[in-house]
Parts: structure tokens; sequence; C-alpha cells
């Protein structure tokens, strides 16, 4: 079976072997437990992190009421980082941490350009994958601006049946910006 | 005065003069008069447009009811288009509209990876600057999710101070998802 990260980059372009394995050689492989924080609030972030296996949720904690807001989920095949922090190099303003059991293979900011610059097929990649990622988050801010909290759940669903499956019914609330009363309403529908 | 969309691409790496004038090449000049629609729900989007003058607002509109959401402004030196529509070749499911009358650049979809293919930091620069793009959304879902409706005011008055001042109340209500009401209760703040 061909490397999850070559079918991800394959996505958007082929690869000859060659490329694949010096691509592979820039990561590291990591291991996280159920419950730790991957990324904590005030982290310097030195990596971003292909999830091999695993669920992960990123969430803002309101600094008056410490209040948890998650606005994003990962899982298999996904990216995950504290983008902001990891692009700008400004301390993390957000949490990650693992739902379940993850392994990651992590690549530091420098090898992420070094990929870029040497090997043009990746800096595509990157460049296709964050614009659907874009799309994928503009069309989640006009459902939530139109505050249609049905199509909200319904489209979340629909676009990742393996997170509805596996997520709390709280944490998928908390994302859609929904009351639990709400979604439990929507579930048993 | 160096070229705007040089000034743009040059905030991620700079180019020769070379590099420079043959980027342009790939462009064609387009004027479009005040309240023109640039993209209608429904078109085919072949291009994307880097905005020398002029201020544009990008809505959705609910089938049922008629009302609009705005979702997105631009105005000199962003870049607007359909984005989902543009990179996925599927008819446009949201508005883009001339508040004001408009100068743009407009590139083809094949002029696009034709660039980014021919010349590297033009792949770069688009990659980087969808990274930033990405983040500002993220940043305007979180404060959504979080409900701080003062918070989100002052955030988008801090962040474009110029479309604060140019761009109609009620449209910022949209934008912002609050009523006209609360938006003038701001403002007069």
């Amino acid at each position: 079976m061909p490397h999850p990260l070559r079918v991800h980059i394959e996505s958007v372009c082929k690869l000859t072997d060659e490329e694949f394995e010096y691509i592979i050689t820039h990561f590291t492989l990591l291991k996280h437990k159920k419950h730790s924080p991957l990324i904590r609030e005030g982290d310097l972030v030195k990596h971003e992190y292909f999830v091999l296996k695993g669920c992960l949720r990123s969430y803002i904690t309101d600094a008056n009421t410490g209040k948890e807001f998650t606005y994003s989920f990962a899982a298999e095949n996904w990216w995950v980082s504290e983008r902001e922090a990891f692009t700008k190099h400004t301390p993390a303003t957000t949490t990650v941490e693992c739902l379940e059991d993850c392994e990651l293979l992590a690549l530091t900011y420098e090898n992420r350009i070094k990929l870029g610059r040497e090997i043009w097929k990746y800096e595509h990649y990157v460049s296709m994958k964050t614009n659907l990622g874009y799309v994928a988050l503009q069309k989640r801010l006009q459902l939530m601006i139109m505050g249609n909290t049905k199509e909200r759940f319904e489209n979340f669903v629909e676009q990742y049946p393996q997170l509805y499956r596996r997520v709390p019914k709280t944490l998928i609330a908390s994302y859609l910006g929904v009351s639990r009363e709400t979604i439990s309403r929507l579930y048993r529908k």
C-alpha cells in the first residue's frame, strides 16, 4: 500500500519514487497519548503535523470566562498545527489536544520551506491544499453568517462522517456554535 | 513608483525586473462600473482579479428568503474571485459586485497554473498569501464562535480601517453577522 502522505500529495500531483523517498526523510514520527496537548497556548510552534492515526481538536479559551470553543478537528490524512503561530513565528493563541492516541509526522518550518524550494510539486501541493482548506473554511463561515443551524449540522455530517461518529457531541456543538440541547435534537433526527 | 502587484508579490519574495515584466504580460486590465456584478451566482469563473482601484463585496443569497449575506470585501491590493468556482471549475454559488468604479487585473486559471510552474517565486507567493488569508479567516471564525460582537467589530476596524470608512454600515453589519441597530451602537462608541 502506498504511504498515506504520498497518496495525499498525489491527489494534487504525481511523484516519482525518488521524489517521495526524499520528501519523507524530512519528517519525524511522533506518538502522542490521548488527552495530551500537542500545542499549548503560548507555545512557539516549530512544526506542522500530518496525521497518520488518531483524532485531534483545536480550541480557543476565553480569557475572561475560561470557556473553551472548539474551532477545528483533524483526523487521519489531515494536516494540523497552529497555523498562525507556525507561519508568523508568534506564540500560539489556541490549544491543540489529542482526542485519541495519535501518530503524527512532524515537519519543521525550515523543512517546509526547503521542500517547497527544492521540489516544485511540493510547493504546488501545499498551495492547492491550502486553497481547498480556505474554501472549506469560507463555506463554514457563510453558513454561520446565514445562521442556519440545521444546514450547518447537515453540512458537517456530510463533509466529515468519520468525525461525526468519533467526536463527543458536546465538542461538535461547540464547533458549530450551537447549544448541547440543539445538537442532541439534531442527532435524534 | 513600483507596480502595486509587484509590491504585493515582493512582500513575499523579491523579483528581478525581467521576472515581473514576464508575470505582468499574463494579466488583462478590466474596468467595471459601480454596482455592476463582476461574478454572478451560476457563472463559470474563469479569472481571479487583483484590485488596482475600487472596492467590492462578495455575498451569498438565501434561496428561500432572498436575503443577502455579505461574507467578504476587497479593495486596492487584494485578490478577489469566487475561489471555489475558480479552483474547482464549478458554477459560482456567490455573487461579487463592485461597490465603486473598479480597475482590476484579471488572470485566467491556466495562466495562474502556468506562472506557478514557470516561476517558483510566484507559486510560493500564492502559497504564502493563501496561508495568511486562511489565518485571517480562521480568526474571524473564532471570534464568531465565541459570540463576542464588540470584539468582532473592534477587530474589523483595526484590521481594515480603510473599509470601515468606505463601506456602508449595513454591509458591515451583514459581514459581522449582527443587526443594524447593534452596528450603529458600536459606531457611536
